[in-house]
């Protein structure tokens, strides 16, 4: 018997994704974002949903461009703390240690430290009441070598990034691997 | 030095949800998704992002409703096998052993077997390319018991939700806790 927990995010997993961008003044800022994912694969393309009282908000809104950084799980406090300090006030790349690199493709940061970064060019903005959803088309990934399998496709293993889940709060390592996609299923295929 | 890769979707972690939704002739329906994620607080919403092919997508647009469900990952063929097969020829809540249950509050059916579903109304259409972005209204969420803790919070270590990754179309399970969110990041706050 299911026990309703009435209207709620109560969902799971979501990333941990820190948002780069530019503001007014040409500052390199983040934003950790667990409000998002993947939306479409031609054009590659992601989402990010963040409140308009952001300060990433007018800068990704005015150079219409953003980064998607994902940390590997090292980096699980400066991801916290991107997520707490506001852009306004704190030069956040600096507090938490953290190297900013201009993007060639995009007008928009990356971090230097993290395993997988995600260049991308801002295609729609949609309102969902308190969040405004950017959609931001990937021009480019950029991964480190070391994350990079023998074939060159990016190991989850070795990126070992975090997860999340909204309904306590916690971040999560990456856990075992428990089946194959497009594979495991087959056992149920007439 | 990173390496560029080109375009492509090389993000982690994606959800592994279930879409429900009921077809024109009232057939219940899932498709398995990897590109969706929470979208918004309040209202509290989430996406799925479904190619027009898919016979969910007719499904959806016609019902204006769909169900997200969240598979532990002891159901991970039957979460595989619901993104391999069409709907169109394949009972596949039958087919992968799964019980339908029609919702009380949208119109569309969720599975009984798993721990966490949300129930949501249509809100809003994207098109992104080849795929089209659901925007759904989270109306209730209903939880297995067994998966709540002693404060009646959902525990995603009682959940066990699977994640994925598309660069290697792997299953991962859920690791250990590695950080508090709004707490391990104050450490770089002045």
């Amino acid at each position: 018997m299911k026990k309703s927990l009435g209207k709620g995010t109560h969902a799971m997993p979501t990333p941990v994704w820190l948002v780069g961008s530019y503001d007014q003044e040409g500052k390199a800022n983040l934003a950790t974002v667990a409000w998002g994912g993947v939306c479409s694969s031609d054009p590659a393309a992601v989402t990010v949903s963040l409140r308009k009282s952001r300060h990433s908000y007018d800068a990704i809104m005015q150079r219409k461009a953003f980064t998607v950084n994902i940390p590997s799980q090292a980096f699980v406090a400066a991801a916290d703390y991107a997520g707490i300090a506001s852009g306004r006030s704190a030069d956040k790349f600096a507090a938490a240690g953290l190297t900013s690199v201009k993007s060639d493709l995009v007008d928009a940061p990356y971090v230097a430290e993290f395993p997988l970064v995600l260049e991308c060019r801002l295609l729609q903005v949609v309102e969902i009441g308190v969040h405004t959803q950017f959609i931001g088309e990937i021009v480019d990934v950029k991964a480190d070598e070391e994350v990079l399998d023998d074939k060159g496709n990016v190991d989850p293993a070795k990126v070992l990034p975090l997860v999340y889940s909204p309904t306590n709060r916690a971040y999560y390592g990456l856990g075992a691997v428990v089946g194959q996609g497009f594979e495991i299923g087959k056992q149920f295929m007439k």
